[in-house]
């Protein structure tokens, strides 16, 4: 496929999932009323839907070929990363997201936790529809998702945080749901053992490397999901170029660092960057990126070429890229 | 049946569940650490399983046999319901239940959100393996259920709220679930529609009573579900007796009605009691629990006499009678 019409397909194919989210939410705006409408703007004001693309992608690579069996599926994981968005909001007391006000931020908190749990409970029903064996691939996830959440929670402003717990985390709140999402879509297709185990490494590796792209967006302050810059820094969240530097440097540097992250404010902003800078440790979570996404492309090398296969790496490479 | 031997049917049903959440929880604890371990707690810590023990009993009813088909089914209703529990919590600010300190009171309110979700997940992933006409009456009941949340919320201190808005709350918030697992249930067994719907009628009846005695025994100070005496009235939550007596009651009775519910404390129960005396609104409530449990009973009429019928009896006589 040319370039240009692999961004079509891609456009096309984010189009069908708009088209399709639109309509389940105003059929059930119309059977559940206010909660299904806040939750709903939520949804739709998401951006790229690489979520239920990588879906679609991934039952397609594996001899999938009817667009309905897995629109399901794909929608499923949009509803089911909605929800964890707006909990995650009433845990970090953000305000805006995607350029909107938050939920709970309108409504109060109580109704927020219900938009939340509305949420989850589409994204079940949509999932809920394939084998048990599909089901249970997302069922864990979500509950990994959650025990992710709890170590997260315990290693707030935790200095002695490692890379192992860091990917540990990541693996499960952010990664997990990638890899999930592309095994239970080859199992959709009825893909041999080995490809669907090949597409969860891929989702793996590519979610690991777009949590990574996320953390130095946070960094950088390009605005990341309508998200204000440093919002990771503030909530006391140690990412991994935090994690390096803190490992990295030494003396005052690594104690003027520690008192940043403690008391953290934007007048400290020019300041971090420049311990992140010393440390080189932007430059080590790019080298980690760039480790983590030739690793997605490798695991792509057992299957045939194809279209999907072009157009999954065309999304590695929309990852590696992506500013927002 | 005698009636000891119906007894010991339930109690050896109630055992059964109690069992499988046992093993469940030790299982997933294994796997999700801590988020498994503290929720699992809420779990283990129910009272009469009331929830799984219809969903079986519905199933038996319906020409079921297999115990081992139905148990996800039951299970996966008290993991949703205890979910609703974790995150009602949060919302009403409630720092015991069942005796327990609540999670968020224990470990943050981040955690028991985060707690809420893992349960929900856990419930689907049981709920999730039925097929898809199953898993959507499961999913609409969870949906209705966080948009009848919605409407309460709104009607929080609504002196206006008619007993009509009261019942459409109630039958999303407490007797949806109900009917949803009775019908479920009867869908797994291969019932007929009409022994379906029959079903999902005697829970929705069933349940209506049920949340009636709960917020008479809210009133009258039984410890229900190891939550304080008055805490509906408290969170200013407008229940049958207290819109009844708001109807019932006129000229400086009902404005004192209104001041004690707006400003309410423990000082103010007896007042609050012989005010609802004289509108004979606890008496109405009962007369109402009656008549739907008279009606629950009819839906069973015709059902061939069973073991699971006489048992679904006993379980209405349970919620006429119940104290906690």
């Amino acid at each position: 496929m040319e370039d240009v019409v692999v961004l079509d397909r891609i456009e096309a194919m984010k189009d069908l999932v708009d088209a399709n989210l639109e309509a389940i939410i105003a059929k059930q705006t119309a059977i559940y009323g206010q909660v299904a409408e806040v939750s709903g703007q939520v949804v739709l004001a998401g951006g790229k839907r690489i979520r239920p693309i990588l879906v679609m992608l991934a039952y397609e690579i594996a001899g999938g070929e009817d667009n309905e069996e897995i629109m399901p599926l794909a929608l499923s994981s949009e509803f089911i990363h909605s929800a964890t968005l707006v909990h995650d909001d009433i845990n970090d007391e953000s305000l805006t997201r995607r350029g909107q006000e938050t939920i709970h931020a309108k409504l109060g908190q109580a109704k927020g936790i219900i938009a939340g749990d509305w949420l989850f409970s589409q994204g079940f029903g949509l999932g809920g529809r394939y084998e048990q064996s599909v089901v249970e691939v997302i069922a864990h996830y979500c509950s990994k998702l959650a025990s992710s959440e709890f170590t997260q929670i315990d290693h707030v402003l935790d200095l002695s945080t490692s890379p192992e717990d860091y990917l540990e985390i990541v693996k499960g709140k952010t990664a997990g749901p990638f890899a999930a999402g592309c095994k239970g879509a080859a199992m959709v297709a009825g893909a041999s053992k080995n490809e669907c185990e090949l597409l969860f490494e891929f989702g793996m590796e590519l979610g690991i490397a777009f949590q990574l792209v996320d953390d130095l967006l946070d960094i950088r302050g390009d605005e990341r999901m309508g998200k204000p810059r440093g919002a990771d820094v503030y909530e006391g969240k140690m990412t991994l170029p935090i994690i390096h530097a803190l490992t990295i440097l030494h003396g005052p540097q690594r104690a003027r660092l520690a008192e940043i992250l403690h008391d953290f404010k934007d007048s400290l902003f020019d300041e971090l960057i420049t311990l992140l800078d010393f440390g080189e440790s932007l430059k080590y979570s790019e080298i980690l990126i760039s480790n983590h996404l030739e690793r997605a492309l490798s695991k792509l090398d057992a299957f045939a070429d194809c279209d999907a296969k072009q157009l999954l790496k065309h999304v590695v490479h929309v990852v590696q890229n992506r500013h927002s």
